[in-house]
């Protein structure tokens, strides 16, 4: 691995090996409320295996940058959506797998409007508000077993603003 | 019904009866993160008939007071939960059934870091931002068939602020 890491804006393109963005961009799939609302119907790969999906809610502090990476995680069983309740940037950290351990680690940035869907079993950092509430809505499978694998990376990787 | 409907404050203990109020009250269930984040565990009754959850984006325009409610409707395949992805308010109108039709509705407005998730079945209007963006990540059943049921008042019913 590298030993920093610089923000990218968050894009569904660089972001689709990973996961999904959740937001308004693109053609809506249907008008519905008398064309009062626009709905983009069935935005996230959600997946889980000997579970069902549930709704947490996280309120996490929020991170100063430069942010010390030294933790990545997955969850072999499932999916896992993080949908922002305010407007507030946080940071996405994700991976590609390397024969069980996280390799060429990304760092995205949101913009207001966008949460993200990481798909089950794909290495990402804990939840990185970088302002406002710390609030997030969480999508995730709900059934028995840790459902979790935790990499300690050797040395932390530094997280910075472009 | 009455001829018209004053916003309450949204409670957990008021609304019970129609679903789950999604925020960050009481205690958490665990802190993770090494102590960074709190989470609060599954806090929504989700329901899927014949169908998986899904997330989809709603964008929808907002809404003035005092708002002419005029349609009720109801998904008797599935629960459908509601985030803003903002802190704006929402207006939140439920009802009970009487025999296949709604009855006592009540409206309720949001406080900020509130969502809201409506039990499989339950009488509810549309989608009612009052400020802000209107952008909601909304799970609910993904699946074959309508899923919805619609009844259109025989007067409006004014939903006014208290």
């Amino acid at each position: 691995m590298t030993d920093e890491l610089i923000l990218e804006p968050l894009t569904a393109s660089a972001f689709a090996p990973y996961g999904d963005v959740l937001d308004a961009s693109g053609e809506p799939d249907k008008l519905i409320n008398a064309g009062f609302c626009a709905r983009f119907h069935n935005r996230a790969r959600v997946e889980f295996i000997d579970g069902a999906a549930g709704i947490s809610i996280f309120e996490a502090q929020c991170r100063a940058l430069p942010y010390a990476l030294t933790l990545l995680e997955r969850h072999p069983e499932g999916s896992q959506a993080f949908i922002p309740m305010s407007q507030d940037p946080f940071a996405v950290i994700v991976a590609q797998d390397d024969h069980g351990k996280p390799a060429h680690p990304r760092a995205f940035i949101t913009a207001p409007g966008q949460g993200v869907n990481y798909l089950r079993g794909v290495w990402h950092g804990v939840l990185l508000p970088l302002s406002g509430t710390g609030l997030f809505a969480v999508v995730d499978r709900i059934g028995d077993g840790a459902n979790l694998e935790e990499y300690i990376l050797p040395a932390p990787l530094m997280v910075r603003a472009p």
